[in-house]
């Protein structure tokens, strides 16, 4: 994040703390509770949890940072002008939040000139943060241990792969993935930001999905960088917001290649 | 679990509590950790886990209840006329152990002339315990908040419907699955047995899953009748250990009929 200089690194890093901290605030209270019922309308605990805390979020961002745009999924972009944008995605893992899973997460990510130089996941429940930082090592704490910093995986019959949902994949994109899938040690399922942040750890080898949005993603890429690992699209091209939404995420750089390579149907 | 007298009751439910504890202090040290690298030959950090919590469980119970009958994935049979017989999965979803994710499972299950009559679900990484007693409503402890009770769920298209994992079907049973998926709200993927804890906190309405051993289902079907749900095949049929592996748990009674139908391909 040298572009922004060192001072703005610390104000902008604890932006965005205080960000996922007041996020966490607004969705907690939220989590495997019975408020549905209470709630008006078609109005879910999910809706709610998720638009009120993007609001905080916005509130919070637009006072600390008042230069920075904010793009959110569902209040749309402000300050579309500005060179520093944060992204925000208050409960990435709907389907995991609704049944009660740990695993959803709060992303803020921060882009300069479209590029990703900050991101957060953090995970409010458990009480698991991954912080990442253009140019600097990860960051990780949490209760149940693990330490950033991707592993070693040369082979794709030595990797563990993981998908949030085969409902990702559509008639063009099934082959792809089921090549690669054809090529690995394991598959495993579910997960959302959280299997990201266990790339991050060293557990997961590759993450390759679909309809990934850019706030999905641009809290992800400098988690996953900064711990070593490399996060493209399904062709090795670096992510853009106008791409594919593809997203492949390998804990080893030298993985990548093998895994575009089978994910155009030839297993490497 | 009037068969065994009260007396028993409690000696029983003790002893399998000390049981998911004594394995649950032999496999959070192999959790994200990095103790594959020392461990010889080709045995894996899992693989290590698994089997000593199962014989730590081993030893413990058959101190305990010397009259009860063990089954383990890893060590088989013992005392094979008993009429009580524990169940042990001392890693229930170890794709989910390897790979990180704190959803994997302790579970000790208690057969009552192969009836299921006591079952936990213990996560050891986050702390949380289902307990389920025959005759009895189900027990529910833990940080992230949630209460024993399965939801009402009438129809098929407002359920939530959880699977480990799309491998878990074949030839045969995918189109059925199929059936069943089209017809529900929302899939969610991942989970093994804490999936069904959740079925039970009222936060899943139906999981359908392939492949199950009799060590994967024991200990589930009294935390979920306790705490409302019902588990059959995919038949409706109550399940057994010389069955076709599949499982259907339902937290709605009533919604059983109708995912039966939809799993026969004639979706409700």
């Amino acid at each position: 994040m040298s572009v922004v200089g060192l001072g703005d690194r610390d104000r902008l890093l604890a932006a965005a703390i205080a960000a996922v901290e007041v996020a966490g605030q607004v969705i907690r209270p939220f989590f495997r509770s019975g408020l549905g019922a209470e709630l008006k309308g078609d109005q879910s605990p999910v809706t709610v949890a998720d638009r009120n805390a993007e609001q905080a979020m916005r509130t919070l961002l637009s006072q600390r940072v008042p230069e920075a745009g904010i793009l959110g999924e569902e209040f749309g972009l402000d300050r579309p002008d500005a060179r520093l944008r944060w992204v925000l995605d208050p409960i990435d893992g709907t389907r995991a939040f609704i049944t009660g899973r740990p695993t959803f997460g709060i992303l803020v990510g921060l882009l300069m000139d479209g590029v990703p130089v900050l991101g957060i996941i953090d995970q409010p429940i458990t009480g698991e943060r991954w912080v990442g930082v253009a140019g600097e090592p990860t960051h990780f704490a949490g209760p149940f241990g693990g330490a950033a910093g991707t592993r070693s995986c040369l082979s794709l019959n030595e990797a563990e792969l993981s998908c949030t949902s085969p409902a990702m994949m559509d008639g063009a994109t099934q082959p792809r993935f089921d090549a690669l899938e054809a090529g690995v040690r394991r598959t495993s399922w579910g997960g959302d930001c959280y299997a990201y942040g266990l790339l991050a750890l060293g557990h997961i080898d590759i993450i390759a999905e679909r309809d990934m949005k850019i706030w999905d993603w641009a809290a992800l890429v400098p988690v996953i960088e900064g711990a070593g690992g490399r996060v493209t699209d399904w062709n090795g091209d670096r992510l853009r917001e106008d791409g594919d939404g593809s997203v492949l995420a390998v804990g080893d750089p030298a993985l990548g290649d093998r895994a575009v390579e089978a994910l155009r149907g030839r297993p490497g």
